[in-house]
């Protein structure tokens, strides 16, 4: 399908940049769940543009409004249709993009599959309408909370500039204190000047966000299609400008020797992970907590890369719907590097597919 | 769902290691496309073991029967199911298997899942399964080959071992002439080498195949969740052993800045893809040929990292089934690095993928 | 899935009844066509309560917005959202429903199921929310208008008073100059009576709509699952109060014998269905214009049976959610019978499903 | 999906009539369950053509063969591939009916939407492949079977005869007991002589099957696509020949008022339904098991109407794929009604969507 993903806990997205509303419907929500409407509101605030000097500028309340399936404060069980307004729209600030195609967006090649696009800020293609996934990932997040699972994600390279070490070295809860989101202060500076000083140059810069999921059971993951890391991946990769995504040792194992990468297991201690009475550990995790496609009970980890948002504050040549050379300079409210804010998406496509798994592994017995 | 995959050219599997029979079911097979079983079968071939040296030796014949939906030699438009037998089967070998849990196996987390597994070689998370996917993909390049469509996948790193350009540089069609698959005959040697040095030290080591997309029309892919790239990613990484998916520029592109990585649009030449009345190309492909999700004309690139096999001819710490500590040493068959073949499955995925996504595209206008 | 039907033109369904709107997802509309709001509205007003003395008093606008999906009139093949906000909701008449199980409705199976639910107005489970499906069947009947299908339903029976012919003795527009829907004037005014007299009795009544398909070509239905006739029975019995369906000679035909009902083929005339080259047309049509699954040109024709409404204005025995007995009365605006307005209902489910299997059928051949 | 039917249980069907096997995949199927092959055989004997004097003399063993998910026989919960091999094949006999489209056949229809067809015995459209759904649904029924549900279905009516009450006045284990599977000794005894007399007059008749699960406990079901009756609906229409399903009281239902209708909660006994604490029961089932498209706890019953076999043994009118007219005369081995050997199928299919519904019911609370 093509704007629902999921299998027993889907989202399916609707909206464009500048048309009337952006928004969504989760289905196979469980019932019984408090919706906390602070928090959804919360998570989609991390989204929101105009956050600091390094983020776009456009500066739109975002207010989500759940139109059903939540009775009394809890949730129903039956879908939840949710809408937030687009209030700051500016059509007419789009009128010279109407023939315009510009490089490496998807002007093109939404003309060329569909004859027609509403040209207004990307229309489809915008980051705006991640907002659906902010909203249905914080849906998720609550379920997975009561469940003891939490996902965390933060900004782990900008440009050249990459964490030295893995995600326990650092103290993720410091992401959050800065605009990177980068859990170590001092790298965070770094890549808040980098970024600063590549929009000085009209230019943009692409970055890295790293997720770990916690306290995942055992046994999550379909084979054969339905691997978790596969799932994971798709719902990654579906996010406006990723360029790739890996997990575990990922593109750097490929150097390493069976000997090294694999994960030795050990009997259980008190923090073991608990599956059908085998009670065990790992050694290591370089397989990022995912063996077979099926959850181990160790940490998740994955990254994904995200290239250098194309929208320059400089003239580029390109053509136009003749197929006529023309140049095109953009002006106003872009993100010189998407990353900070892909922090949150990344999250919510992760609590998303990881919700509509632990669901669909309680199907595998009677 | 869980092992089917596609959306209108679907395929499902079934199949362990030492049960029956492997195969599988290819749903929304055109009609009417003449049915080269020798073509399906050297498809296959190429996937075997026992090819070189530096793969397992476990040498079956791997005949593919095909039991519906092609008549007279041609496609009817209804289901193709198809089955390889298993024929070399050797089950006593695995005796020992039965209550130990492999390290970086998916033998603790299918445990786990589904309460009792086919611990014969592997059962369902054998590569052996992955059989139904080259049957299938050879069915997707008939229809492809037809669309003038070509899909070339080949070894780029193996260990450390890299190629230093990219795709244009090599002449591709020499990747099949040598056991690594790669194209540049100087680094085969090498990465040949490598294998057969990490062999004999009954160690294992991970690597890289890339693949390239030629002739793809502008236009497949569907956003938002159905993005080609997204699809692609989600089809590789449910490869055995895949750690990684990146397109275009990837993981090294976050480095880069917008005005380099961007895709300049130029007129059209004569080579240029055609869609709804515009003919362009672009100056440069750092987007590996697809921009929002959809195809843009230019070719598809992407690659697929793969870690070094768990099975190692050497002891490992491990524990079994009910918790114990215990050791574990491979014997027999095995390959020391999975990625020469795994260019046919990489090739296979994307024929399947693409595919479907082509049909998609036919259905969004009347 | 539970609130989506369909494969590639697919409708996404939320809202509960007294919930701040009803509403949807139209994914699939193929690209270029042009939205005649006024023509969706219209459809809506036809489902509307309160249009007469035989139906509802709950007199709402029910004014439709379209959220996305649609630039400067025309559809751009991006997802359509919309919704209709729930006006005129009087929740506090409901608090005496909060614990009472209504007989026949689906109060019991809803609180079994969910463990809690909205019980205001019937909730998720209101004909209420048959709204998304009228205006995603309008939107639906654009594309058909442009191939040339007409889809046209009407009531053919009330209680037991049942119109004597088959559609093509009746002219079928008239249906909508009457109360009832029915074609037949002196019938309709028979079943306006009826109608009107179990009312008066704080009874109610069920009854029969039917429903012609003109103008489709043959080829469209997708055996094995996907056969046309399933989806269309699967597409009506999802609308609320269905108990059966039945297409071509259906229940009655199973009396007949094969020389009766077998449809002899006619070689083609100008007005004959034209596929793959082969021009013909059947003497007869007991078929239903369905055969194996796919269609063959000719009309197409089924009929749904709808019991009659559960709330009846009349006292009740019942229990409630502690499994006490109790009693119940339903006051204030009910349909005696749920057929006239189940007539445009029809239509809209006929509407959706035969455009996803036209786009299919556009899959089946490169 | 075209060949696959169901969410989290699934099956993915392929084969024709004379090609080498027909088969399928079972996925989903849960993991621990016992494999009784000897109950599948069985199941798929009920089926067999050539059982008596009123069936097809078609006699063929119709083995089936498991090829993977079961080991040490048990399910592992992986998927189930199976085939059954066509071996009294006789594909010569067909030669005739290469060009030739006969009446009330899917030859045309396929024709059309193909370009190309199997033209041996029907090929896909072939009674013969619902073999593949007899499997599936016994590999079902043994887990319904654990969990106290039954699945039984007779043939309530042939022709004009219809047993004259509900299932509760009969022992619906002497359905087995004679040739067309109706209960009642003395009315299957008539059913047979009619078949007869039709059959020496080389015609055929309808009938219907009428099916009532007993043991689902409430809860089932999901709305709003998802009704457990609508799929219920959509899987006995996708059965060869089917013309029409009802529910509960279904189109009789039309005529009677709501106040008779309408089943009257009862506080429980030691026999009802127990669903969230809360327990009761119906006074009546005339709802059929289900309410809002969720069952309630008391028994599930439906009826599916089979036309008239559409193969004559006399000669009949018709034209071939020039369009020119021709004659057809059919002979050797054809069932005069295809009722009798409908029920199995009947059962199959119920099980089959039950056990889906019954697992996806697991979701809805974590």
């Amino acid at each position: 399908m093509r704007n629902t993903i999921g299998n027993v806990f889907t989202l399916t997205t609707f909206g464009e940049s500048h048309g009337s509303a952006v928004g969504g419907v989760v289905d196979g929500m469980p019932a019984g769940i408090e919706i906390d409407l602070q928090f959804i509101q919360a998570e989609l605030n991390r989204r929101r543009p105009g956050q600091s000097a390094i983020t776009t500028q456009r500066n739109e309340p975002d207010r989500v409004e759940l139109l059903s399936g939540v009775f009394e404060g809890v949730s129903t069980g039956t879908p939840i249709g949710f809408i937030v307004r687009n209030e700051n729209q500016h059509s007419g600030d789009y009128d010279n993009l109407r023939s315009l195609l510009r490089p490496s967006h998807a002007d093109y090649t939404y003309h060329v599959k569909y004859g027609l696009r509403d040209h207004r800020g990307g229309g489809r293609s915008s980051a705006r309408i991640t907002l659906s996934r902010v909203v249905a990932g914080a849906l998720a997040k609550l379920v997975l909370r009561q469940m003891g699972i939490a996902v965390k994600a933060y900004t782990s390279q900008v440009g050249p500039l990459a964490l030295e070490h893995d995600y326990r070295c650092y103290d993720l809860t410091q992401a959050e204190s800065n605009a990177v989101r980068c859990p170590d202060a001092e790298m965070a500076a770094k890549m808040e000047s980098l970024i600063s000083e590549v929009k000085a140059d009209g230019d943009t810069i692409g970055g890295i966000v790293t997720c770990v999921i916690t306290g995942c059971p055992p046994g999550v993951g379909e084979p054969e299609f339905g691997k978790l890391h596969a799932v994971l991946g798709h719902a990654m990769l579906s996010i406006n400008a990723a360029k790739g995504f890996e997990y575990g040792e990922g593109f750097a194992g490929v150097c390493q020797r069976g000997s090294e990468q694999n994960d030795i297991f050990l009997p259980a201690d008190d923090n073991a992970a608990k599956g059908n009475g085998v009670r065990l550990t790992t050694k290591t995790n370089h397989s990022g907590g995912i063996q077979g496609g099926i959850s181990n009970g160790q940490d998740i980890t994955f990254s994904v890369a995200f290239k250098p948002v194309a929208t320059l504050l400089r003239q580029q040549d390109t053509v136009d719907t003749d197929g006529s050379k023309t140049t095109f300079t953009a002006h106003g409210r872009h993100d010189p590097c998407v990353v900070p804010r892909a922090v949150p998406i990344v999250e919510a496509m992760a609590a998303i597919t990881l919700l509509d798994h632990l669901l669909m592994a309680k199907t595998v017995k009677i």
